[in-house]
């Protein structure tokens, strides 16, 4: 068991070194020796965590992802109405991707470019894991006779298909600087959609 | 104005070939003098309109959002409920862009990647021009006591950005493929923004 905390330990240093590489030097620039040295380790042990450069960004979106899930668990559990929680997930999906990436300034498009294509396939998945969470909620809010019926799993990813565009691979990098309007945007779209699930009178 | 009319004209012929070549051999093969062969004129009667074969692909684009805003304005001025027009229209401005350029299959990602900062700049501007034609049909559902209160060209921005991740530019090559999936989630999408702006009993 002392090895596998290691190895997951060794993981994260890699991960969070590359977090600290892609504010600095930006993804093109970044190699896999400043990586190993970043983390204080040798070039192979790079290797047996991860194949390829690539395959570290994505890794490290997945942990991002995985983050936000964590947080919407949380919020989803916490004690409020199902109409406060609901609004809160779907600014916390949109600024928490923001907060994550958007201190890459410049090389953020490089990023995104390059590992465009995988990131595409992946979000499918993202999306169908996060659905899952806010479909708990709606089915909630449902029992409870303050939300529309209807099937809670098509709902949540009719919430996830409206907010999508305001995700970081969706904005230009002019749109990355400014948080202020994403956050007016995200709060603006949270009301319309909240109204749109709400049971009419 | 003969001479005018004939520029218009060699102008759109050119567009029109972009179309059948994007078809068929794809943007990274397609050559100025394709263009030029298609047409059947010189290929220094294509610089005389374009500066590049970027330039082309955009206006290309900028093409298909002018034949959009002339849909929505045709349907903005039917005779429907402005709810059924709003709806109408929020479909129409996703599949008038699918069906406009799912046909070129494989080769959309090299186009979409070769211009997507240029296009992203543009994005702006298309998604102001639209959002002005659906603050109008808003503003004649508030008047009719149908729609909510609210600024209409604030609302109409957020139901452009409530639609943007069902734009080819945010689609993966495999969900291009399925129309009928799109067709869907633009469905249920535009059903949940309408409930969202009408006025509740």
């Amino acid at each position: 068991m002392g090895i596998t905390v290691q190895t997951q330990e060794v993981r994260e240093a890699i991960l969070d070194a590359t977090d600290r590489i892609l504010s600095t030097r930006g993804y093109k620039k970044m190699t896999i020796d400043d990586l190993a040295q970043e983390v204080g380790i040798g070039k192979g042990s790079v290797y047996l965590h991860f194949t390829s450069k690539e395959e570290i960004a994505l890794s490290h979106i997945d942990r991002i992802v995985k983050r936000l899930k964590e947080k919407l668990h949380k919020t989803a559990a916490e004690d409020d109405s199902p109409e406060n929680r609901l609004k809160k997930m779907l600014v916390c999906r949109v600024l928490h991707r923001f907060d994550s990436v958007q201190h890459y300034t410049v090389s953020i498009s490089d990023l995104l470019a390059a590992i465009r294509p995988r990131l595409l396939e992946r979000r499918q998945k993202y999306f169908a894991e996060e659905a899952q969470i806010f479909a708990g909620i709606i089915v909630e809010g449902q029992i409870n006779g303050v939300f529309q019926d209807g099937d809670a799993m098509e709902i949540a990813d009719t919430l996830m298909t409206a907010t999508n565009s305001l995700l970081p691979l969706s904005l230009s990098t002019e749109e990355l600087g400014e948080r202020e309007e994403i956050e007016e945007k995200i709060a603006r779209l949270s009301d319309l959609l909240l109204s749109g699930v709400l049971k009419r009178a």
